[in-house]
């Protein structure tokens, strides 16, 4: 990258210098959902008027918002914790925006609350603390089926998510 | 290997190519199931009698028994079908245990057909042909969950795989 930027064209690495303070000055956490928004405006997902808003997707950082775009299946909003349940990392309930989802649950016309977080024990850990706080409330909540990848034969999985692929298998529709 | 071999205390090579040779020898496919089997008795699979007969997992070859008896919650008998429908490698329907799986599921007291193939495109062309073929049974036919593997952040899975665990959610107990 240096080497790029040492023999570049004329202009083209001041504007990069530029897009970088730009970027750094103006994007900031989505004051809705967490996401990356441009100074205090919503982001554009929260912004996009064909989203639908009573499906509401909790992710553990905004970086894990692109992945599920990337998917292009999920057309919900979402909602950016800015981290997991971590005794080892000193993350506490109160360090994630947990207060800002029930506030958001609660507001109504939230009807289902998808939580994406990693599947490691810290991952799972938080996604079992957000269920239980949110189970008084009218909504259901689910988490993104665990099982084989893709594209492998049986012996790419580990035993750990082959037996739980086993456990939760699926009907064939033929 | 070899070097383990010449260096070997006396009589240990002896013994590992007479082991080499009654593997050979003795081991051939159950006449039921296609999983190995010494001579001409049932594998010991088959021969179990604590395992569920009901339950049929149906796996291209021998060898993708093991990693499910690892994982530890398959309780029921496997059928191999020796390999999988491949125009490319010239694998017609005629080439597999078909007919034999449709015998045996013919045969009565199979409750659900779990079809445990590669998830590639073969893989998935298959299972689909001989859940067209089981159709007409009064059996679940099934197969083993796609989605995230366990343990990791959600960017590890790739879209197609992301796309798939979101679309088939599954319910959070709490």
């Amino acid at each position: 990258m240096a080497i790029a930027v040492l023999r570049a064209r004329e202009g083209w690495p001041e504007e990069l210098a530029d897009a970088i303070r730009a970027a750094r000055e103006n994007v900031r956490p989505c004051r809705c959902c967490g996401y990356f928004a441009e100074g205090d405006a919503l982001c554009e997902i929260c912004r996009d008027p064909k989203r639908d808003g009573s499906l509401l997707c909790v992710v553990e950082t905004a970086n894990d918002v692109l992945p599920i775009e990337r998917a292009g299946v999920f057309r919900g909003l979402y909602h950016c914790l800015g981290g997991r349940l971590s005794p080892i990392h000193n993350m506490g309930p109160e360090d994630l925006a947990i207060g800002a989802l029930l506030e958001r649950a609660r507001g109504g016309g939230v009807a289902e609350v998808v939580l994406a977080l990693g599947t490691d024990v810290e991952g799972e850990t938080t996604a079992l603390y957000i269920a239980q706080q949110l189970r008084v409330l009218p909504m259901r909540v689910t988490r993104p089926a665990l099982g084989l990848p893709m594209g492998g034969s049986l012996d790419v999985a580990d035993a750990l998510t082959l037996g739980r692929a086993l456990q939760h298998r699926q009907d064939l529709e033929s």
